[in-house]
Parts: C-alpha cells; sequence; structure tokens
C-alpha cells in the first residue's frame, strides 16, 4: 500500500507560496500506517493535472491532491480528476443546495462561478465541506483512489481529521496506529543524549530518536500498534525510563516550547519578567512575548543596542563598567537589575553579549537572572552568530528562569 | 521546451526540511525563458528515483535534480541517473584527485564513501564544484539533459549561476532573458495603485503587475528580450513612468526593504534612531537590528509591556497619562521623547497600541518621532492583530522616519 500527494497551484510551483500541507498530510497518513514515496507538484493547467493524476494513480493505491477547487477559471482539479478516471463531470444538486445555503448564511452573493463547485466527477464521494465553499470529494478507479481536498490548510486538515482518515481506515483495512510522543529537552547535547540512551535507540517498538535544533533536542518516542490505547501503552514505560535517565533536562512535550513552559511557570507563580537584552536583539522578547500565557507573564524589555546604551538606559555604574568590561558577569548581573526595577518586575533577566558575536575571538555571552533576592547566573556561553547563535542564547536564558522558578540546581 | 525539477531527500518528502530550492531553480530558469512545469519530490530510494528519472526525461528537455550526491549509502542520485539514462557508474579519477585535494587543503581525513563521490554516469559532463565536496554533472540522454546538482542552498546556487545557465543557454540555443524590475511602495493602497497605472498593467512587454504585502506594495516589472541591455531598455521608460505617477510612495526597488532603507538614511544622515515599542513586541527593533548599516544607526528599544511599563520604565507624567489615556498621540509623543532620551539617541519613535488589539473596539496605534526640534506624528492607525497587523505598524513607522530624513510630507 503506498499513497502519494499531487499539490495543485501555479504560486506553489513558482515557490510565491510555501507549501505546508504535503508535509502535513505525509504526517498524518504515516499515523495510519500509509506509506509515501511521492509529492508532485503541477501548476494550474488541466492536461498537465490530468497526466500527473495518471500517472499517480498508476502506481499509488491513494492519491491525495490538494488545490484547484475554487470557483475560478484557474480551478481545474474537478476536470483532471474526471479526465484522469474517465468519466464525466456531473452537476450534483444536493450539493449546489448547500453552496447555496452557504452563501445565504454569510449574506453574502453566489456567483454563476461558485456553480462549478457543484460539478464532480460521475460516482464521486463528496465529502461534505462544513468549513469554506469548495466542496471535497474521492473517486475510485481501478481499485485506487483519488481524494481531492482544498488547499486552504484549515479547510483541509479539518476534512482530512475528520473524513479522510476514517474513510481510507475503513477502506483499505488500516487498523494499525502510529503515535509519537516527544520529550523536549534543554541544557544538554544531543551526543550526550545519545549516550546516555543509547541502548534504547535499539528498541524496535517504539522506537527512540533523537533530532537537535539550536539550544535543544528533541527525543522522539513512536509506537506502531493495533490502537491507540495499545501504542500508549508501549510508549509509557520507555517515555518513564528516557525521563528517569534525562531527569531536569526534560523540559516539555510534543509542541511545548521552551517560551510557553517558562510563561506558564511565571503566570503559576504570579510573577512578570522583565528583559535587558544586548544579545537576540528583541528576539528573545518576541518570542516571549508571543507565547501563550505571556499577557501575564511578560513585563518589558529593553534591547540595547551597545555598550553606549549600558551606560544610558541602563543607568550603570560608571566604574563597575570600567573595572569589568563588558560583556562580564558583573555587568550582567547589574543589568539584570536594572531590567527589573526599569520595568517594574519581579524578575529581571539579562543576556549580555559582545557588539560584533561573529569576530573569531568574541568573548562570551553571560546570562543573569535577578530577583528579589539577589542574582544567580547561567554558565557564560562563547557565542555564535546569526538565527542558530539567538536560539541557543534563548534557551539558555529562559532556562535559567525555568531551574530558578522550579528549585531546580542551575549550570 | 520545458524543464522540471525532481528534489530529492526523505527529510524533504516528510517535510522535516522546507525545500527552498526548487522555487530558486524555478526563477532562475525563467529568466532565461525556460519554463518549468513539474516539481517531483522523492525521498532517499533508488528504484524510485529512477522511474521518477525516466518519466521525466520522457516529458521534459531539461530535468534537474537536487540532493543525494553526498558520500552515504543514502545519496543514490548518482546510480540513479546512470540507471535512468541506461549506463554503468564509471570512477573518474581526475575528479578523485579534486576530492582527495579539497580534504587535504581543510587537513580533513577523506574516507572510503568520498570515492563513491567520484563515480560518474559512463559519459557525464563534470560540472565542477569549487564550494563544497559533492561533484555535480549533466548526462545528455536521447537529445534531453539530466542535470544533478548538491542539495546545499549556496552550493547548488553557486553551479547553477556559474555552470548550468550558460551551459543550458549554450546548449538549447536559449538567447532570450526575462528580466525584472520591482518598485517598492508604502503608504499607499493596491487599489489605488491600480488606478494610478491601470493602462500600464495592459502593456504586454514589459509587463506591469502588482502584489500587496502588509504595509507594503510591490509593482513589479518585467521585459522580454534577446540580451538583458535590451530588456534594461525596455524597463527604462515605463520605471520612469511608473516613479513619475507613484512619487514618494516608491521606497525602494527589488529586494531593498524599509528597513534596509531607513537604516541607510540613518547611517547617512549620521543618526541613531531608538524605539519604545507597545505593539510588535521587540519585532520592528528586530527587523531594524537585522538590516545593513543598523550597527551605526539603532541606538536601542524599550518594549513596553503594558500601560504599567509606561509609567515605569519611561517615567511619563502621570497627569499626562490621567488626562489623555493610553494609547493616545499625547502619551505616544511624550514616549517617542523618553526613548530618545533614555538610549541617549538621536531620534526617538514610538508605537503605542492598545494592550490588546485584537479586541473589536479597540482603539488605534499611534506612532510618533522626536527629534532635537520636536515631535512628528503619523496619522493614528487602527490595529490589526498577528503577523501582518505588525507588518503594517512596522512599515507605519519607519515611513516616518524615511519621510523626516528625506524632507518629504507627513500623512
Amino acid at each position: 500500500m503506498q499513497a502519494e500527494i499531487v499539490t495543485i497551484g501555479t504560486e506553489l510551483l513558482l515557490g510565491e507560496i510555501v507549501d505546508t500541507n504535503a508535509a502535513w498530510i505525509a504526517q498524518r497518513l504515516a499515523t495510519i500506517g500509509l506509506n509515501h514515496y511521492y509529492t508532485t507538484t503541477v501548476g494550474d493547467n488541466l492536461a498537465r493535472i490530468t497526466e500527473v493524476l495518471r500517472h499517480a494513480l498508476a502506481r499509488s493505491e491513494v492519491v491525495i491532491t490538494t488545490g484547484g477547487l475554487g470557483p475560478t477559471v484557474d480551478d481545474v482539479t474537478r476536470e483532471a480528476v474526471a479526465a484522469a478516471t474517465e468519466r464525466p463531470l456531473v452537476l450534483d444538486e444536493s450539493l449546489l443546495e448547500e453552496i447555496a445555503c452557504f452563501f445565504a448564511r454569510r449574506q453574502a452573493p453566489m456567483t454563476e462561478n461558485n456553480r462549478k463547485q457543484a460539478c464532480l466527477p460521475q460516482g464521486a464521494r463528496v465529502i461534505h465541506n462544513p468549513v469554506g465553499t469548495a466542496p471535497a470529494f474521492a473517486v475510485e478507479h481501478q481499485g485506487h483512489v483519488v481524494i481531492s481536498l482544498p488547499g486552504v490548510p484549515h479547510e483541509m486538515k479539518h476534512l482530512m481529521e475528520t473524513e479522510v482518515i476514517p474513510y481510507l481506515r475503513e477502506r483499505f483495512g488500516l487498523h494499525s496506529v502510529i503515535k509519537s510522543r516527544v520529550l523536549r529537552t534543554c541544557g544538554i547535547g544531543e551526543s550526550v543524549i545519545d549516550s546516555k540512551i543509547a541502548d534504547l535507540m535499539r528498541l524496535t517498538n517504539p522506537t527512540v530518536g533523537t533530532a537537535a535544533h539550536p539550544g535543544q533536542t528533541d527525543v522522539r518516542i513512536t509506537a506502531k500498534a493495533e490502537s491507540l490505547e495499545e501504542a500508549l501503552a508501549l510508549i509509557a514505560p520507555v517515555e518513564a525510563e528516557l525521563r528517569a535517565r534525562l531527569g531536569d533536562y526534560v523540559y516539555g512535550v510534543d509542541q511545548e516550547s521552551l517560551s510557553d513552559v517558562v510563561s506558564r511557570l511565571l503566570a503559576q507563580h504570579g510573577l512578570r519578567l522583565a528583559l535587558a537584552d544586548m544579545a537576540t536583539q528583541g528576539e528573545l522578547a518576541q518570542w516571549l512575548a508571543g507565547s501563550a500565557q505571556s499577557a501575564m507573564a511578560f513585563a518589558g524589555a529593553t534591547v540595547l543596542a551597545g555598550i553606549i546604551s549600558l551606560r544610558v538606559t541602563l543607568d550603570l555604574d560608571e566604574a563597575l563598567l570600567a573595572q569589568y568590561g563588558c560583556p562580564s558577569q558583573p555587568v550582567a548581573d547589574a543589568a539584570a537589575q536594572a531590567a527589573r526595577r526599569l520595568h517594574g518586575a519581579d524578575l529581571g533577566l539579562a543576556l549580555i553579549g559582545p557588539e560584533d558575536p561573529s569576530a573569531p575571538d568574541a568573548p562570551p555571552v553571560y546570562c543573569s537572572l535577578a530577583t528579589a533576592h539577589g542574582v544567580i547566573a547561567a554558565p557564560p556561553r562563547r557565542g555564535r552568530s546569526g538565527p542558530a547563535g539567538r536560539g541557543w542564547l534563548m534557551h539558555l536564558a529562559l532556562d535559567l528562569v525555568r531551574r530558578h522558578l522550579l528549585g531546580l540546581p542551575i549550570g
């Protein structure tokens, strides 16, 4: 059994918009044990879409298309599926009524073009679309099936979850489930993790694998089973063993980011955090402010453009700057205290780095957290420049806050 | 004549990394008049890559592959091209020597696997890769050609520019040139632009089209000609006419962002700009700090999390806040002056908006610029939430600075 995906749209082909549907569908298909081997992108051209669909249907049991179901003359997926499966398009009266109702509810005019959307390949199974006007459909052809979904991601996802996955399970007897659980870690390198869990990485069901990102490493546990319950039961003891070995380096699970976790902890403690940032150019503020519960947790940020800013903006002691220089731990400590005071916050977090982190002999970045009871510091980290370097620093800084709030050891 | 692209890699197929190569190649091929109709993504599997290449070579004169040229067992593009073009792989001694030199220069050990990279399909034309170890190559087969490039973007781009484009021009007699020029505008809506230039949008060579983005609209002029000089000559009078009609709404050309333009103007004037930001959560600071010449132009930012921050951080007058409320124009004016003073800057720019911009009755966002000679303001703008809303506000704010520095009328 294999599936393939055909994404339709000239704007995708030319890279004017980036396709995220194919990867999402692939991951969703994997969860029911359906492998996906090809993705083809083709523009809004009837002959070429038809050719691609014929070829896909010949080699794959399941073909999923996205896009080209709208009302304009560019939208020719319906016609292409009809041609590739050798049947005419026919008007579906009940579908036409449904589309008319959709417009009536929104008090929007229905155009003649929208009628086109009610025309489907003869014998198609209608997949009703409660979240948009483009009806989706499935057509069986010589034992294989082509399923056409809208290109709008939230419509496509809704229809995949509620209609397509149940249909595929039933139609092809796909009763296995693939379930993943991700443990998210920071403050520990991928190679150290590998050495701690090497034996678990040789398991076959569930499997355990790692993936490194700037500042954090994911440990993924993936189980294949006959039901979700059985998959979760396979995952649970391995997750427990991994947590025992990785300890407090695990900060969250699945989609949780470190900024989500820290915002939640701050909100739980009723504390607000301010930043003094001379290392990420405001990116840390944006990351924290963009996370859930940030409204209760984020007190503001001072983004410093250089050493002059430190003196003027944070009103740091001249003697301190003269004695220790910048960056240095005492200056980071003072900046954290200044951020706390300036923004009227409970906690002040400072990242103080060199003006040019890309210089070969650039000094390290210092990270301090000021509380009502004093200042704590993370181990200084030699900077890397660019987005990955900022990713490392943002995790270093927020992990210091996480460890403080949870009473965990630092460094 | 048509071209197609085959991107190779299981990590692409599964969406673990986003492919940016295909769109870049498509745009580059368009500049020499070569149309691109299909992109296929396939995993690291010899049989499936071979099948995809056979199919692609049968329908397209030019097939460009990316990826699968590394030294590991997963890298099977060489084998697949050999199979699809019905010839053996042979060791190229001069290529082997070149790879050995690459490792010697870097004082890195060359492994047995790297020998594999010197094996190419018989009769392949070697495309030397001075920027990496993976050699690229072209194979002609029944009058069509498959060109295999590495997947690492900077290597692929270098080889496309220096080797592949000249080869394709020569081999297929592609002497036409497609050249685009983009005029970037802000402060004027797409529909207003359309009404001003409707007649020019009906031209056929060059063509003129618009594309709206949050806060700014691009006007693209595209000419097709026998040479670059001729294309530029076609573009010039249309650009002049567009500039005459759009006037000072045009802030830059091609890849220039408004933050690049403002940073450059600030550096030219020897002025440094500070921000008081209660509307973009630090995104404006990051945008400005990330642009060229920002080191001379950006003096720092105060990111405000709410009204409490205004009072504490910026030390704003209680009476002012009580009289006008927040957000309001007088508070934005005072915040701009405070940012200028706090960061020791020449100019202070403030964006002061509601705490919850997504509320249906949210008040507008106020934007002020403080200079040594007083404060000027942009017209207040009713906020939109989300990334697009922040895009609008960032353009509004930086356009105020641009207009001030160029002595243009405001609002």
